[in-house]
């Protein structure tokens, strides 16, 4: 059963679309906001004065109007609030903090060594954010909450991580609770590629597109969603999957319980492999006397290197890999029909144009009715940091983007 | 940019809202549609006032209420309206006309003839709907407008039919203007299996799922989707190409640019092929004396009547494209985290069971986190009818159905 709409709701609403309005156009006034929204001058009036009294928008001068009079500029205040986004991976945890325009203006790795057990990194985290805080200098009334971004599965309304294989000793961890009550902030949790869609939206190329995918590569490969101007999270906070999509039902077992999955298939550590064992083979390549030396120096950062230089054996696997990344990112058009598609995460660091070029073509082959519509493939703006930006968006998204939540009631069976 | 909302468009959106809990309830008071609705009682009154001078809905009789008191039971009034829905497919034309509780009052089939050109066929199909509407007795003014199913690509806003490989000759036809100009009805053009998610949600198990998909099997193998309540369309309304996800990149070429798509690997044409060329070696089945008759005997009709007989040949080509398609409803479920599949269309004639089974059973087997959530896999409460009973549906989805027009911006490129 839908619910209906109130007009407590639809304020609400029209204060995120006019909030978004003007973050978007860095300078514009009442009256293109109300010719841009559909809203009339007095609704954009009543809900603009509302945003001067809480300080998130400011008038910055005039600008000559439509009608050759004089209109007051409005922008958004950057420093009006601050969110602090975290990524939790495999191997480290990333901490940013982040201003309303998008601004990093602080930001900290910090190595985990894998296998830290959930209790242990919680306290780490803790620690971090204290520090963060204070090497930002922001007064803490001024940062609206903590946005976290991580492997699923999990479940972002609740805030918990189930058992995500790459998080060993995870399992069913109420992380939004216990991050609530160690830091006193609030706290919002989501799947890591979902985070980067989001932050992709918030600050990056993706900005006014009703539909598109974040294709995201850490470690593993996840994506995020956001489909009619909405991120988009499934029934049960799960969508967004496009590492398993299956390429080949009858290839490798991955460990989502499917087959040949894009995952196991392209996967930073998948390439590693398969470049070593064409060393073995002794097959020619400017990495063949690291090879010689220590088998396992040959890992993906200095694979990318080798591709960069132009090595054939490192490139023709990344030109493999990008290849069935770019059939899977086909079928994922042809059910979803999006127009774009953005990569971000660190294994595409150095080597983002040569995956970026590959799928794109793939795409321009591939698509069907490719002739009556285009997609872009695009270089995540936030790049290797997307995730821990996106995290950090997530809370700015949770405040102020215009949606009406009676429109997309939720379910959950956890 | 979003649009903001304004309180006309909020009163349409309310409207809906309640006329779909009128709808589905089958009685229901206002007080309990203020309930399950969030709507105030004031509201509702108002509302269900203009309802009932529309004669949409009617008071019918009284019932006990929650606080003891009787209220009047509210109904839908059926035959207040009507919709045609018109299913054009390569080998048939469907028609019927549908009441507004989804009754089909009356259905009529017309034979096309593979190749009939687009003008010959909206010939055939203006005078089938004026025999239609003589023989439902129905006044024209009660009737809302016709729906049409059909194989994409094709522009649904535009109502413009681009190339459909399945329907020879036709290129570009603007198949909403001339209809609407042929008939004198309001005319909305879609995708066949986008109908058919529609026609799902509005009478049959679809009811009140937020997320789910309609896999739509009649010549070919199409897709239709419901996301967060509402139909999804995509950027170019070209969504839901679940028959042309890639289950072997390497596979045969099918005619949509890509690989080892379902459709190039499941549809009934293709297992016609695998049939006979096994029976060709020899292989036992009741199916040998027919094909050493005239092999093309051996057909998709009669595969489906042998698997019925529990002839192994014919169970196991139709188990092999089971499992195919379970694989790629395991990658869509993966990426878009729906909670039903809905199966219709004529290819699941006398079969659907058998399908139902397979794809269920890799669904539980296969999905990611399966212990977390479920997927149910049903046929369709419409079966074969399902495109043309969605197409009438749709008309009464413009129409009726809740949604906030300004939260699905369109852009298209066509």
């Amino acid at each position: 059963m839908q619910s209906g709409t109130n007009l407590p709701r639809v304020r609400d609403y029209n204060q995120g679309v006019i909030l978004e309005a003007i973050r978007v156009e860095d300078g514009i006034s009442r009256a293109e906001i109300a010719e841009k929204t559909g809203l009339t001058k007095q609704t954009v009036s009543v809900i603009v004065k509302r945003l001067l009294e809480e300080q998130l928008v400011r008038e910055a001068g005039t600008m000559l109007s439509t009608g050759g009079k004089r209109a007051v500029k409005l922008k958004i205040e950057p420093d009006a609030r601050y969110a602090i986004g975290v990524q939790i991976d495999i191997d480290e945890t990333t901490f940013v903090m982040m201003a309303l325009d998008g601004r990093v203006i602080v930001e900290r790795q910090h190595l985990n060594g894998q296998g830290y057990a959930p209790e242990q990194l919680v306290k780490e985290i803790t620690a971090c954010i204290e520090q963060l805080v204070q090497d930002a200098g922001v007064a803490s009334h001024k940062i609206l909450g903590l946005g976290v971004g991580c492997p699923g599965p999990l479940n972002h309304f609740q805030g918990i991580v189930y058992d995500p294989p790459k998080l060993l000793g995870w399992h069913n961890v109420p992380l939004k609770k216990i991050l609530e009550k160690r830091t006193g902030f609030p706290v919002v949790v989501d799947n890591d590629a979902t985070a980067a869609a989001i932050g992709e939206r918030w600050i990056g190329g993706a900005q006014g597109v009703p539909n598109f995918a974040f294709i995201y590569m850490g470690v593993g490969i996840g994506g995020g969603l956001f489909i009619n101007n909405q991120i988009y999270r499934g029934s049960t906070t799960m969508a967004g999957e496009f590492g398993h999509i299956t390429l080949d039902p009858n290839g490798p077992a991955c460990f989502c319980g499917s087959r040949g999955c894009v995952e196991i298939l392209c996967a930073p550590s998948v390439i590693d492999q398969a470049v070593q064992a064409r060393l073995a083979q002794q097959e020619p390549s400017i990495l063949q006397n690291t090879f010689q030396e220590d088998k396992d120096k040959v890992d993906y950062t200095l694979i990318c290197q080798a591709a960069l230089a132009g090595d054939n054996l490192a490139l023709s696997e990344i030109d493999l890999a990008g290849w069935r990344i770019g059939c899977a990112a086909v079928s994922m058009v042809n059910l979803l029909d999006v127009e774009l598609i953005v990569l971000g995460g660190k294994a595409f660091r150095g080597v983002g144009e040569l995956y970026r070029h590959k799928i794109q073509q793939v795409l321009d082959e591939w698509l069907m009715a490719r002739d009556r519509r285009e997609i872009k493939v695009e270089l995540s703006a936030a790049g290797e940091k997307a995730v821990a930006v996106g995290a950090a968006s997530l809370v700015l998204h949770e405040l102020f983007s215009p949606r009406l939540s009676s429109l997309t009631p939720v379910e959950y069976t956890a």
